[in-house]
C-alpha cells in the first residue's frame, strides 16, 4: 500500500498537479488497476493522517483514535498501555519569579534548540507519585507519558503563543491535574539549572528552561493487527505521527536509510524498502510524506516536481509479482495547494492484481478516477478489497 | 441548497420529465457542478420527506426522527420540548349517542371546515391534567400537543375511514391513554355545542363535532444546528411539514409572500427570498414543494412544464459568487408519476463551487447524474461536502 500523503488536490484553473506532471508509471499503474475515489474516513469528512492511516489499515477511527499525544509519543518509541495519557511536548523559554505558572513564555522552541538529549535524560529522572517517560523528538520536540491516569480529558499547559504565562493542567479528575503540574513545576526547576541551559546561557542561548504539554491523549485497548487479520504489518515512513499509527496498530515501523519525511526523502531507498519488506511481511504500508508538506506550502509546481521525481522509481512496483501481491496506490486525504491544509475532496485510488477487473481508467488523478470500476468506496473497505483479491479473507456466513 | 421535492422520476418509454423539459439554466448548473447520485436516506429506502430532509441538514434520521406528530406541531408554530408527546389532528363529524368513543366519523375533513380559528381557541380552553396546546393548521387540519408525558407510543383515535367508530387510543403507559381520551371527550362536548356549529347546523353545513388524532411522536433532544455546525440555518418553505424539520434543528423557518407549497406558487418571491437570506444565514435550504404534488398525481407533462417555469428563475442562483457561496441543487426523493408516492430511486444532485472538481456532466438528469464525479453518495453526506468545499469544516485528527 503506497500512501501518497495529501496528494490531490481541487483544480485551479481546470487543472491539478496530477493532471500536469508526466508520470507514466502511475499512469501504467492506473491503468492495470480498478480504480476509483475514496473517502478515507466519511464524504465531507477531513481526514487528519492519524486517522485516515488508521483507517487505510482497517481500524475504524471513530473508535480506535487516541488523540494526537499517545500516537506521537508511539511515534517516537515509548511504549504504551491502555490508560497510559502522553502529550506532544516542546521545549520552551519561560522568564519572570515564582512558580512555573507565574511565569511567561518568550519562546516556545526555546531558540529552535535540537540537542535535547540530556535534558530528557534529566527529565526522567525527575520524582513524581505515578511512573511516568518523557522521549525525544525531531529538534525542541518531545513526548511526555504519564502512566495509568486513564483520563482523555486533561488540558494543555501550553498557551500556544507567546507572551503569555504557562497555564495550569485542568483535568475532571484532580489528582491527574496536581500530578501533571507538580511535574511541570519540577521540570522548570529541573531544567533551569542544567548544565546545558547554564552553558546555552554563557553562549547567549535561549534557555530550554520549561517543557510545555499539549493534546493529552489516553492509550486505548486497540486490538493488534495480527490478532485482527492474522498478518504482519510493516509501516514504513520518516513520520513520527506515521510510525505512531503503526505501533498503535501493533505493527512494525521502519523508517530505512535517507528517509526525511520531505522532498530531499531518498524515494530509491523507501520503495525498495518497502519490495524487501514484502518478504518478510504480509502488509507494507510505504508513506510518502513530501506531497502533504508541498501541499501546506501552497506549491502547485512542487507538488508536479516531485510526482515528476517519483514516477520512475514506482517501476521497481510494476515489477512486482501481480498473482500474489496486491498494490494499493493511494492517499490518506487531498491537501490542495489553494487550501494549504487538508480537506475532504476523495483520493484517487488505484487497486492492482492479477485477477482484478480491470476498468478503462488510463491515467491516474482526481478526474479519470471518478469514472473507475470501483466507484467511490471507503478507506475502511480498501484492505478488506485487497485481502480479497488475494483470497486470504474469511468468509462471512455459509 | 435548493430542494426540488419529488422531482426525479422513473422512465417511461425510456424518458423522464427531466430528459423532456427544456431547462437551460438547470443543465448549466449540473455543467459548473460535480454531480451525482444520491440516496437521501440509504439506497432502496424509500424516504419521507421529513427523515430525508433531516438526512439532508446532517441528521441521522434514525436517531433524530420523532413520527410525523412533533414534526407537524413544530412546523403550524407550536414550541415543544423533550418529552412532549404531538398527534396530527383533523376536525371531523361524528353521529350517534353515547361519549365519543360511541360515537361513528361521518366526514373525516367536516364538510372541509377551514375557518377553524375559534373551535381552536375553545379546545385551548379544556381543562385537562396536564398542560397542553392545540394549533391551527390548514384547512380542517390542526396539531395538538401534550406536555411532558414521555411517551412514543400513543395510538390514533381516528379511524382512518369513514362509518367507524372514534378509537380509544392507547399507549404503554395507561395514564397517558386516560388522559387523551379525556382529551377526545371533552373537545366532543365543547365543539358539539360551540356557536360555530351552531351556526354551521342552521347553514346545513357538517358540524365540526370532533376532533381525531393520529401520529404520535414524543419530542426529542435533538442538538440545534448552531450548536452541532456553528451555523445559522433558514429553511424556506411553504409547506409544515419542511418547516418542522427546519424548527426540530433549532433552524430559523420562513414562508416568503405568495409561497403556496404548490405550483401556483411565487417562484420569483421565493428565489430571491432566498438569495436574500444569504445575507443573514449561513445554510439557506430553499424548498419547492410542487414536483412532489404532481408525481403524486401521475401528472407527467405537469411535472416537465413546471420545470419549464422554474428554470428562467434559476438565473439568480447562477449570479451567485460561487467563491464565497456553495450552491447544492438536489431533491429529497423521487415521486415517479407511473408510482404517485415517494420511491428509493436515488435522487440527482449537484454541487458547484469556484473550487469544485468539476465533471464532464452538462444535464441534470437522472441519467447524465450517474456519470458524474460525484458517484453516489448519501443525503448524510452533502452538507459535510459543502462545508468542507468552503474550507470551514473541522479537521477529525492531525
Amino acid at each position: 500500500m503506497l500512501i501518497l500523503d495529501g496528494l490531490p488536490d481541487r483544480p485551479i484553473n481546470g487543472k491539478t498537479p496530477l493532471t500536469v506532471a508526466k508520470k507514466p508509471n502511475l499512469d501504467k499503474i492506473a491503468e492495470i488497476s480498478v480504480n476509483g475515489i475514496m473517502d478515507t474516513i466519511a464524504p465531507g469528512i477531513r481526514p487528519g493522517s492519524d486517522t485516515s492511516h488508521l483507517a487505510l489499515l482497517g481500524y475504524d477511527p471513530y473508535k480506535f483514535y487516541t488523540g494526537r499525544g499517545p500516537i506521537e509519543a508511539l511515534g517516537v518509541g515509548i511504549e504504551l498501555k491502555p490508560g497510559d495519557v502522553a502529550f506532544r511536548a516542546n521545549f520552551a523559554t519561560v522568564v519572570g519569579d515564582g512558580s512555573i505558572f507565574d511565569k511567561v513564555v518568550v519562546d516556545r522552541r526555546a531558540g529552535r534548540i535540537s540537542e535535547t538529549e540530556e535534558l530528557v535524560k534529566a527529565l526522567n529522572e525527575i520524582s513524581l507519585p505515578v511512573e511516568f517517560e518523557v522521549a525525544k523528538a525531531t529538534g525542541h520536540r518531545a513526548a511526555v507519558v504519564f502512566r495509568g491516569l486513564f483520563t482523555d480529558f486533561a488540558t494543555d499547559t501550553d498557551p500556544k503563543v507567546v507572551g503569555e504565562k504557562v497555564r495550569r493542567c485542568k483535568s475532571n479528575r484532580a489528582e491527574v491535574a496536581e500530578i501533571i503540574n507538580e511535574f511541570m513545576q519540577k521540570a522548570h526547576e529541573t531544567l533551569e539549572k542544567h548544565w546545558v541551559n547554564e552553558q546555552r546561557a554563557k553562549n547567549g542561548l535561549k534557555k530550554a528552561n520549561a517543557i510545555l504539554l499539549r493534546g493529552a491523549g489516553v492509550m486505548k485497548e486497540v486490538p493488534s493487527f495480527k490478532d485482527r487479520f492474522g498478518l504482519r504489518l510493516k509501516v514504513i515512513s520518516a513520520t513520527a505521527l506515521i510510525k505512531g499509527v503503526g505501533k498503535l496498530v501493533g505493527g512494525e515501523v521502519f523508517t530505512p536509510h535517507g528517509a526525511t519525511g520531505n522532498k530531499d526523502t531518498n524515494l530509491e531507498s523507501k520503495i525498495s524498502s518497502a519490495v524487501k519488506a514484502l518478504d518478510s511481511s504480509d502488509v507494507v504500508l510505504l508513506h510518502l510524506k513530501a506531497f502533504d508538506e508541498l501541499g501546506h506550502d501552497r506549491d502547485f509546481n512542487g507538488k508536479v516536481r516531485f510526482i515528476e521525481k517519483l514516477d520512475p522509481h514506482l517501476e521497481n512496483l510494476l515489477d512486482l509479482d501481480l498473482s500474489n501481491v496486491c498494490l494499493i496506490v493511494t492517499s490518506d486525504h487531498s491537501t490542495p495547494v489553494k487550501v494549504g491544509d487538508h480537506t475532504a475532496d476523495p483520493v484517487v485510488v488505484s487497486i492492482t492484481h492479477e485477477d482484478v477487473r480491470r476498468d478503462e481508467v488510463t491515467r491516474f488523478d482526481e478526474f479519470s478516477a471518478t469514472k473507475g470500476g470501483l466507484c467511490r468506496i471507503r478507506g475502511m473497505d480498501v484492505l478488506n478489497i485487497a485481502l480479497d483479491l488475494l483470497n486470504i479473507s474469511k468468509k462471512f456466513g455459509a
